[in-house]
């Protein structure tokens, strides 16, 4: 049977780390809006189902930008307040529709992640589909420690790793799992991969990208347009 | 008594990782080489000595470049195979000038860090001189697992920091620990901070900034053209 695939962008961020009055998604980089970028990406690849989970009060703003970039086959809807009440209102959302069953594959990624490659996507999509439950991750590219003013302990950086987005696993099973937790592990979980471990459950590992970095503040927000500029030149130049 | 304040700057990488046939601090970002944007950050600090330590190769090579520039005050000179002989090589420089005594501060940083800020370099040498060894860090950014192609342990984010440079320690102190070890641990100390920790020293941190990367892949030199062209954008409308 086939596997059915649902990319789940999760669009919640209020973009307060930035000081910016738009959500950091809605920020334009190289002329257009960073979750263009990022549903560019998506709209590449095969999925059944593309949903996009935004405030409720940007739901009709999303949809409206959608077609204005001729964005087609994505539908937006009201995400919730945490990471993992916005996959449960995506999960909510396909029964409604009939489209769940035991073979749906949930690709969560983040909306403000927009340099995420296709070889990445599909990579997880085929991790998770012969193995189990997977996050994207990078080898750790600075040491990493623990620690406040003080350092604590330090770890063998080759064994380190960043993790980023897409994370992909079975949808039945993350909702399984997340109603079978405490209310102290729910607000521990609050990334799949910690949820599926809580479970005992092993998670896997794909490999990211340096670029695949999440746009957090102002200064990530001009390395990106130095980026996607260099991408374009690249692109030119290999026609 | 004043500290003696040495500024240490580790440029000996080749740039294989970037597949360019100049070493990676000789490349331009917003028309200067990233070695020239790191050097103005110290020349706007109070160091007595500025030390840059290159392959033997580019000793000439980065004096002419800093006459070009017209960046002053800072003395070129050959590294060594690793960060540890880089350090050890600048102690022997600075024995051999007799400016080297107890009160001896290095400030070291990597070469391929441009956008450390005066701020960073100056808390690093006021927590060095008050309380001890220090390293800049920031809170990690991402979920940092330990593992290979399965995630093995998640840690609490809240407590991880990425390291960054600059890393400020006494002058002596340093070459009476690296002397103590054994071949094997000097092998596992190729940061300062673990040398210092096999010591059983504490280490102190300081507080660095997102925007201070390291500039290792192709897709870093884009994301700084981006953030030099900002930096300027933004230095002009303060005027």
């Amino acid at each position: 049977m086939k596997n059915n695939r649902v990319a789940v962008i999760a669009a919640g961020g209020s973009g307060s780390r930035m000081g910016a009055s738009l959500p950091k998604q809605y920020i334009k980089i190289g002329g257009e809006p960073i979750i263009i970028h990022t549903l560019r990406q998506f709209t590449a690849c095969e999925f059944d189902r593309i949903l996009v989970l935004t405030p409720i009060d940007y739901v009709k703003y999303t949809t409206e930008l959608l077609k204005e970039y001729k964005i087609s086959g994505a539908t937006v809807i009201s995400g919730g307040k945490t990471r993992n009440d916005t996959i449960l209102k995506a999960i909510d959302f396909l029964r409604e529709q009939g489209e769940l069953d035991e073979s749906t594959i949930l690709l969560t990624h983040d909306s403000v992640r927009p340099f995420v490659t296709k070889r990445i996507i599909e990579e997880n999509l085929e991790v998770c589909a012969s193995l189990g439950p997977c996050t994207t991750a990078i080898p750790a590219t600075d040491t990493i420690v623990m620690g406040g003013a003080q350092v604590e302990e330090i770890f063998d950086r080759s064994k380190m790793q960043q993790v980023q987005t897409p994370q992909t696993f079975k949808a039945l099973r993350f909702e399984e799992i997340y109603n079978s937790l405490t209310q102290e592990q729910k607000e521990l979980a609050t990334d799949c991969t910690r949820l599926f471990t809580l479970a005992g459950e092993k998670v896997y590992t794909v490999l990211g990208d340096v670029a695949n970095i999440k746009l957090t503040y102002q200064s990530d927000i001009a390395f990106a347009e130095g980026y996607v500029k260099w991408q374009r030149g690249k692109t030119e130049s290999d026609k």
